[in-house]
């Protein structure tokens, strides 16, 4: 099973694929969702969309895993974080992907054992889970492979299935 | 010059057509994009989308107008909003249409000249302007028709050229 999970963000939209075959989980690519940071909301929403799409097209996932805001800062935040989100959500439901969405907390104690890990332990725990060097910091797709390999773990023995 | 307004919302998303021809407003179309509520909000976006894209492939507008929100009653409410007009948004940019955004007070204002204007205020002057019975009130479609005519009205001359 391969899965896509994404870190939709105002500036920076991370992203990471997994594959998940017989308990062991293999890093595909990740990275970030460049945009123009400088254009309109419309244009920013456009390439985000667009930048996810294409990845869906290049790796073919089984599944697109985000975590579920349900808190934010302020509500000027969480509006803005809503756009990316929505087109994100956008670009599976039109690739008849299906979505799962994760509590920010569930992630963290899938992938670590503690609700409350900070994005340091988080970064150690995804390079140890996917046989990465564990000195390799947090980044932007960090969050991202987070919640994919949250989805590959709550899936269970299902998603060690050949997809 | 055919003004799109939409009025993005997380139950309901209004929109109105108008044209503007010399200084004059005419109706075109307006009703509300019907999404299935039970869905999973990934497909009700999809429904939106598909549907304001539809809407603008119909009647070919030159603009998108919509209500630009700072203010939400919480985050919660502000994040499904903010979901609902970023695919909106993204129907606009996608389309290669120009996407202008106008604060509710401006909107109010613009169209009856209180920027504290309440619903069934704005019904009338929307009716009024577009020749419509006054009599009938506010439904999905007015503050999408209310975002169309203040564009109209603040876009000036230019709004009333030939398109």
């Amino acid at each position: 099973m391969v899965i896509l999970g994404v870190d939709p963000g105002s500036v920076r939209t991370g992203y990471g694929v997994i594959e998940v075959r017989h308990r062991e989980y293999r890093l595909i690519e990740a990275g970030v969702v460049r945009v123009p940071p400088k254009a309109e909301l419309s244009e920013r929403l456009s390439a985000i969309h667009r930048g996810v799409s294409a990845i869906i097209t290049r790796v073919v996932p089984d599944l697109l895993a985000v975590e579920d805001v349900f808190h934010a800062v302020n509500a000027r935040t969480a509006l803005i974080l809503g756009h990316v989100r929505g087109v994100v959500l956008l670009a599976g439901a039109q690739a008849g992907l299906a979505v799962m969405a994760y509590a920010p907390a569930t992630v963290k104690n899938e992938v670590t054992g503690n609700g409350r890990a900070d994005k340091a332990q988080v970064a150690f725990m995804v390079n140890r889970l996917l046989k990465l060097p564990v000195t390799r910091k947090a980044g932007d797709a960090t969050d991202a492979l987070a919640v994919a390999l949250c989805h590959a773990h709550l899936a269970g023995p299902r998603a060690g299935l050949p997809s």
